[in-house]
């Protein structure tokens, strides 16, 4: 169960940027769950990774690597996460990076190794590395809806978005898919995320503007920038379009970096829509804040709250969980009887209670809906935050609860 | 549901606290959902309330009150919060306050109201003004076990604790009753409580023990000091043993204190036992961290991680899930090699993976049971944090989704 229609845009090639797909039977025999990415010599790479001190093994060696050499090849396996796994943990990364390496003529460290699936099991490593010939061959640009569907794990669907716009006559193209899982507390969750684009883009601001994109997308799906262990986004520039972007041409920028922003948005938000369990797609807006802080702390409050989000999955519009959340978000100071908040655009709460002229049937008929937008106004200042989120359902205790089974 | 044997122990009267219980049909007729208590005049009573801006009008006005007379009587409704109720909710209270000191003759400050249940309806005030001639009539000492009947809301039995101790062959008695609700995120739920003593306490040291006790008991059972709209405990010292308690017998002090102690961490502990969905009672110990902060960071993040309550539902030893908690808590410079985690006596994680020794067996027996230890060894230092919680379970969404229907 998902939330709005099933349906992906096009994923256009990205010049230069070749995806293989194969099955090394990790979990189910006959799932194509290897994903091998190839980047063209001269490509700038891009990298923001978990926070969680647990990092993963691939994690690790990820990090070490990209600071060591150019990336030429990044390997995703799913149904296992080899986190947890300790010294052998890496043994086993670094045989999977040694393996492709072998097979491309790279250094090991040009190699970026990836992992998503349970916990605390053994990397299978002699599986995947029997699958990467048949990865090495299926090398293709036309490969990444293959790829959406096989870095799934508890995904329904695959997620995948795409970004155009004209420079000078030329064409720049952005391509990327997603992957998540448990969202109640995303930062539970694996995300993955990989994005190329054919601009050319030297490293170092390629990293900034990856960042910033990510602060305001994956990171708007998960509190204070906890992550889980395997948290990884990947970005890629071939500069195969031929259009240069320096930051010196601030329009051009500007449409770079939109599109940018635009693309990793709808991914983050792709995983959302997806959340195990999810009924509903839910954006808790906070507006005029005194701090980003304040407005991220009253937004993630309310998003996280599991008496919210069972009201959510109950369609019952009950404010005043909303409420109760917002007076215990730690805001200094708070003006209890000037703040508002808003189910869509229906008021239901002004000075200090429910709104005057607010009806339940009101409420209800937001609450009915799929998308839903949860608006606090605290008249504290001129900052705007969203943040992204689902309701709770029985469908995710069972799924989490089944999970390993 | 809940976990652990129905039993209560006999809730001794406390010389001079008088209880009354009356039915004033606020939510289902018949129900007896008011509670009066009697202070006699010269004891001391202290008070500990929610954190939360938003708190109730009956909140606001009991430490208006506490602030202004010695209390004589605190009235007590379930079915209506008379939370996020703006003006009127306040000028209810106030009534309310107004029509027991009319009946008692005493002052409107004398009086505490307290009240619990949905958050956002009007306080039905001439039902429960209709009840206290009932209720006043109904005043004895003996009345401790309708009372925490009559203060229940979605609890599914009394909750009860009794302490008794000997100084200078006269007994010295503690008793006291809760009640709370939701337990997921438990800073959500209404938590109240009430304790008397015969014991003779001054007013300062009296608030000065509660706010201790409260802090190891019932602020262990939440996170981060967050508290709900209404969570209110009071704790009332007649005086009528005749031993007076003034912190410089170091003896009494100490069978005094760790008596009130264990009350409270019982009448809390009574709490998670009966939370919302419960079918597991989880304790969540950090054992030689390097401060309380970090302890409790830690500790809060596996406590409330729906991935980890979700696994302790199915009775899964999951411990990756545990370990990925660990690991995002925040803890600066965590050594991941050196600490290891346990359920029960079961190590599951040692040198940053599972631990050699184990076995899924091992931990399957653990998880089998109703009452588990999860135990977290840090290695940085001395000290030791506990908190209590419970598991996540399809009842709790069922619970919570139909809560207001």
């Amino acid at each position: 169960m998902a939330v709005g229609p099933d349906t992906l845009p096009e994923l256009k090639p990205v010049d230069g940027f070749r995806i293989g797909v194969a099955s090394a039977g990790i979990k189910k025999p006959g799932r194509r769950d290897i994903v091998l990415m190839e980047i063209p010599e001269g490509a700038s790479v891009a990298g923001v990774f978990t926070k969680n001190a647990f990092c993963a093994a691939p994690v690790t060696l990820c990090k070490k690597h990209l600071g060591m050499s150019a990336p030429r090849y990044l390997l995703v396996n799913t149904g296992n996460a080899n986190a947890g796994t300790g010294e052998q943990g890496l043994i086993d990364a670094t045989r999977c990076c040694d393996a492709v390496a072998e097979r491309t003529g790279v250094a090991r460290e040009a190699v970026l190794p990836f992992s998503t699936g349970v916990i605390g099991e053994p990397l299978p490593v002699d599986k995947i590395i029997a699958a990467l010939d048949a990865a090495k061959a299926d090398l293709n640009e036309a490969n990444w809806l293959n790829a959406a569907y096989g870095i799934m794990t508890t995904d329904t669907r695959p997620k995948g978005a795409c970004e155009q716009f004209i420079h000078n006559g030329r064409a720049v193209t952005l391509t990327g898919i997603s992957k998540g899982a448990g969202m109640i507390m995303p930062n539970m969750a694996t995300m993955l995320g990989y994005v190329a684009t054919d601009a050319a883009v030297e490293t170092q601001l390629l990293q900034q503007w990856l960042s910033a994109a990510t602060e305001q997308s994956f990171n708007r799906i998960t509190v204070d920038g906890d992550t889980s262990t395997n948290d990884s986004c990947v970005l890629v520039a071939t500069g195969r379009s031929g259009v240069q972007i320096d930051g010196k041409d601030p329009e051009l920028t500007e449409k770079f970096v939109s599109a940018l922003n635009r693309l990793m948005l709808s991914l983050a938000q792709a995983i959302v829509r997806d959340g195990e369990g999810a009924t509903k797609f839910v954006e808790v807006r906070v507006e005029e804040a005194a701090s980003v802080r304040e407005a991220l702390d009253v937004a993630y409050t309310i998003a996280h709250s599991p008496l919210v989000k069972t009201a959510l999955y109950a369609s019952d519009p009950n404010w005043g969980r909303i409420l109760a959340c917002v007076g215990r978000a730690g805001v200094e100071k708070l003006d209890l009887y000037a703040l508002e908040i808003y189910l869509n655009d229906v008021c239901i709460v002004e000075k200090g209670g429910r709104a005057a002229a607010y009806t339940e049937e009101q409420g209800q008929a937001v609450m009915n809906g799929e998308e839903i937008l949860i608006r606090v106004v605290l008249k504290r200042g001129e900052v705007r935050e969203s943040v992204w989120t689902t309701d709770l359902s029985t469908d995710y205790v069972h799924i989490n609860a089944d999970y390993r089974s």
